[in-house]
């Protein structure tokens, strides 16, 4: 997705260590029209697959599933990272190792929201070594729901997230592919 | 707002201890023709205040507050509650009582992304305690923004948050206020 690519090369910022800062449209500050395109340009490309729901994980899918939810229709469910008191005790979980916290955590969603009749679209923004989204394929495989495949906004395709689980035979539909960054925030796409 | 007061009375639940489930279309599963209808709503209460921003905290006021945002078209920006290394240090910071959660949090914004020329709409799904909004006030004092009001989903108005807030001069708007709740189920709008 050009506009995605040029916005990432205008505004995006790599730090040593593989590290892209896309804060400041994408998952801290959000640029709301940039993500209505990237939700468009999903449908577009998952519109035949009969989707009855988006899911993402807390905090960063959120806004992203959002607009993605709007232009399919359908609503959206996001995984909870821990278990609340508001939140019913029937749920589904499975597990998420996060690089960035340095931690193993528990994520959830609640039964009530996702059964065998659904057909799900997984959604969220980073794609590098895939734990956040195997969790999520999990949870959806708990459900006996339909994994229609992710949607992912940008794919560090030079770590192995994407090659595992596309082995799996789940279809992953990344928005910008990165092939290589280096120390100096040189980064070159696929 | 009609549309979300029916929409509270038809798949809300209230449980015992003031405790009011919306998380089939609100901050579990999410709804996003009924967000952006809440979005529309906000923009037209604070349409003529010059916001240059969305303010809102992770994760339940995400999607609320994208919708908002693309009515305003002005970006967002979501607070976070644990620093995490992919944020700059330079962060404005305070701190949030949940009381769901038992437990003080640090909530942070990157200086980067608010200053004294931007005019602030905050948002949130639920006042109550008012924590989380008085948090997010003090972030938006610290950076010298100004703030243009907060636009809240729903109101526990039976609790204190709203009044102290409106006391300190700050204009809240709420689009559902709720009077009371029994434990027996009913729940009585304002």
């Amino acid at each position: 997705m050009q506009l995605l690519k040029d916005r990432i090369l205008k505004d995006g910022k790599v730090f040593p260590g593989n590290v892209l800062k896309v804060d400041c449209f994408l998952n801290h500050q959000i640029d709301p029209k940039l993500l209505k395109e990237i939700g468009k340009e999903f449908y577009r490309r998952f519109k035949d697959e009969g989707i009855t729901k988006i899911l993402t994980i807390e905090a960063s899918g959120i806004g992203i599933a959002c607009f993605t939810a709007e232009a399919f229709e359908v609503p959206v469910l996001f995984a909870k990272k821990n278990q609340t008191k508001n939140i019913a005790s029937d749920v589904y979980t499975s597990k998420v190792e996060s690089y960035t916290h340095s931690r193993i955590y528990d994520i959830i969603v609640s039964k009530e929201f996702l059964n065998k009749n659904d057909k799900v679209l997984i959604i969220d923004d980073f794609l590098a070594q895939g734990s956040a989204l195997n969790g999520l394929i999990e949870l959806v495989k708990n459900s006996g729901a339909e994994i229609a495949g992710a949607g992912i906004v940008i794919e560090k395709a030079f770590q192995n997230g994407g090659k595992i689980i596309r082995s799996q035979g789940v279809r992953v539909e990344s928005l910008a592919r990165i092939e290589s960054m280096t120390d100096d925030g040189k980064l070159v796409f696929l």
